[in-house]
């Protein structure tokens, strides 16, 4: 088994900090994308989606979506439940697990990969190219803002993003506002659900994954 | 419990289909989207980010994303399983029905919803009103048939979407091609593999739900 990892990127943290959670150590490469080494041919050839993270099995199954990664441990590791035990914990935590990533994480992407010049030309990921669109980022940047708001007002009930157990759905969450950080955007001071959240998941010793 | 659907739109279109080839019928309520009904105050009120299929449970706890609700079936109903049973299974479902989603599903949103006067002011879904981006339309075309090469080639060496037994990942890649289909684009006649199991799937009784 091999994970290709990036130390510098969102989505493989969201990985590490689940393998975190569960005490699995698993052997990985790092894929720098900084420095284009995902469009090497040796790795195109593994990789055709020419992204990170992306797990090959022992048998050769290629692995990618950061979702897929951990419910493949999750089904061979169940305990501590990252995706919930009951129906309803686990359709909560789907849910709040895809809020976080189309409404928070994907917008934030759309903010950095169309306004910063090392994206040129790279506005989404995968092997066909595509020009940055400016409306976009101005855009993202009042989605991440609602994303924002509609976590704190969550929040303010709930103990954790997906109930009162930790679960995947902090995990996005939290790599989602780390990740708006890179373009400058944070929770404001009144978002004081929010803020006292994050700060407990914080001070997870994953969080440093 | 109470789903909340609209017969023409593909994202209820997915929740029908699961539930049809699980052989469950639920008490549901159509929402008639293209009206407006989702603005209004009584729906506003159950469901804040106005959004279909959505499913409220008995104990009022409400379910959106189409594949949270899935989710919430398959752990109450596991066979058949249509999200795996093994490790890699799981995984590899998971993969693809992502992969459907986010390549395929969103491009073909993304093209709609810039393109239709309809969807003027409505670019995206949820509560915040958001301008077309016109850039959109033509991205989401070439996305859309990048998708299409995905899938034909992979189509080429499995007999479903996801492995040899038909999943969650055939119904969303499945309406994928449908939807493509409301921006006038269709896999190409040379997609055979695509073509192949399209016309399989669209023999099964569950795509007429």
């Amino acid at each position: 088994m091999k994970l290709y990892d990036f130390a510098l990127a969102p989505n493989p943290r969201r990985v590490r900090m689940y393998l975190a959670e569960k005490g699995l150590e698993v052997p990985s490469v790092q894929v720098n994308l900084r420095q284009g080494e995902h469009f090497k041919d040796e790795f195109r050839a593994e990789n055709p989606a020419l992204i990170v993270p992306a797990l090959v099995l022992d048998d050769g199954t290629l692995l990618t979506e950061t979702m897929a990664i951990c419910r493949y441990f999750e089904a061979l590791h169940p305990a501590p439940p990252l995706f919930g035990t009951t129906a309803r914990e686990q359709a909560v935590i789907e849910m709040w697990n895809r809020r976080a990533e189309l409404e928070g994480f994907l917008a934030v992407a759309e903010v950095l990969r169309n306004s910063l010049e090392r994206f040129k030309d790279r506005a989404l990921p995968g092997p066909r190219n595509h020009a940055q669109i400016p409306a976009l980022v101005e855009r993202g940047r009042l989605r991440v803002h609602d994303f924002f708001d509609t976590l704190d007002q969550h929040l303010a009930n709930s103990a954790c993003v997906a109930g009162d157990a930790f679960s995947v759905a902090d995990i996005t969450a939290f790599v989602t506002v780390e990740f708006a950080g890179w373009v400058e955007e944070k929770p404001r001071e009144d978002h004081r659900h929010l803020l006292r959240w994050h700060a407990q998941i914080a001070s997870r010793p994953s969080a440093q994954a």
